[in-house]
């Protein structure tokens, strides 16, 4: 994110939208090997390993749990935003993958893009990792509110429904959503337990975010979350 | 809860599904006024004041987050039962009647129902008292899993959406499963910072739960979430 200097613009599912586990193989590839390709190397940047001590108690952070609509200029640096996607989503269980929050049997099909001022980030749990998607600063078109322009962070969240336990379309649609409210709470306590603000913003524009980002027919908008320090 | 001796039966909304706030408005006026008459003392538990401080950090707790399915048969006390439901949807700002968790449009329209061995109470969070609405054990008839027999409490979220800010019952449905699931969360971390188990039932028999709790028909059960002590 802040620091990284790729110029590179890819959208990696645009032009194909059922084949996207194949895409991301090959740039999922050069993490796994220690030579990893330029291309690669500008477009995925590995976050530091977060800090899993220090910040507030639970019950204080509930005690501080609000929504707040106005940030500064502030941006959140690799350590805070490493923290905050691992509190938001991360692996805590290593042996079982298992994750910060529940998904709907075990699903994991919440996806994190992370909105900045220089790109759209895909966070790679496994990785602990962010993935550019996109070079365009896409923030003040997230939703109508004025703040989203502000914020240095917007979360995405999108649920990849190719990967949920088969069941009705209306089921995935709606566990896809609780999934989401899940690791958002994890975002807000976050940002309570450490001077950060936060809202979620249940009204995203969940289309022309998805188009934007080329995201793939089975892969749903949720709820966008503005994050920053205060104003 | 635990202590509570009500042998009474009754379903405030079983006979009058439109008037909720009407006939709950004279369940309330016993809790405002010094002198309680027998029969709300007899339904309506006051929860000690619950504990701010203690407990695991909100890092370590995620750090635990998990679901697990077997349970002990230790009840929980009612300090404990306050300092959980507290942390689930209490308020933490007195002045704005703040939540610990965001609702959609500030709707706070998600009700918590403590399903327990002596009946079945709704957490009344402005009076953080809970209120007994039935006094049958419910836990087994709540979902197929063998675990909900043997939970100590099974918490049960119902959205009531004549609460919620206007909109299609589409967005309503959706909203209210959200924000049942911003609460679920905070149930989430409280048992890993307090050594309790607990897990999510995305499959809860809702509609037999709502006529077994005489909800009216604006009244909907999203998820259910057992919790307890190590089996």
């Amino acid at each position: 994110m802040a620091g990284a200097s790729s110029q590179k613009f890819h959208r990696p599912h645009a032009s194909r939208p059922t084949s996207r586990r194949t895409v991301l193989k090959g740039l999922i590839a050069p993490l796994l090997v220690p030579t990893l390709t330029a291309a690669a190397a500008q477009d995925t940047v590995m976050l530091p390993t977060p800090r899993k001590e220090g910040g507030l108690s639970l019950m204080e952070a509930i005690s501080l749990r609000q929504s707040t609509r106005a940030y500064g200029a502030r941006a959140l640096d690799q350590q805070v935003l490493s923290d905050l996607l691992w509190a938001a989503f991360g692996i805590n269980r290593p042996e079982s993958k298992g994750r910060t929050a529940p998904s709907w049997h075990g699903s994991t099909e919440t996806d994190i893009y992370v909105a900045s001022a220089d790109g759209v980030w895909l966070y790679r749990a496994e990785e602990h990792a962010l993935q550019r998607v996109l070079a365009d600063d896409i923030r003040a078109e997230i939703g109508e509110q004025p703040y989203v322009k502000t914020a240095p962070v917007i979360l995405i969240y999108a649920a990849d429904k190719s990967r949920m336990y088969e069941a009705p379309d209306e089921q995935h649609v709606r566990f896809a959503y609780v999934d989401s409210a899940y690791v958002s709470q994890n975002v807000y306590l976050f940002a309570a337990a450490f001077g950060l603000k936060t809202v979620v913003i249940g009204s995203i524009k969940a289309e022309a975010v998805a188009r934007r980002l080329g995201l793939h027919p089975q892969q749903l908008v949720t709820l966008g979350q503005p994050i920053g320090y205060p104003a």
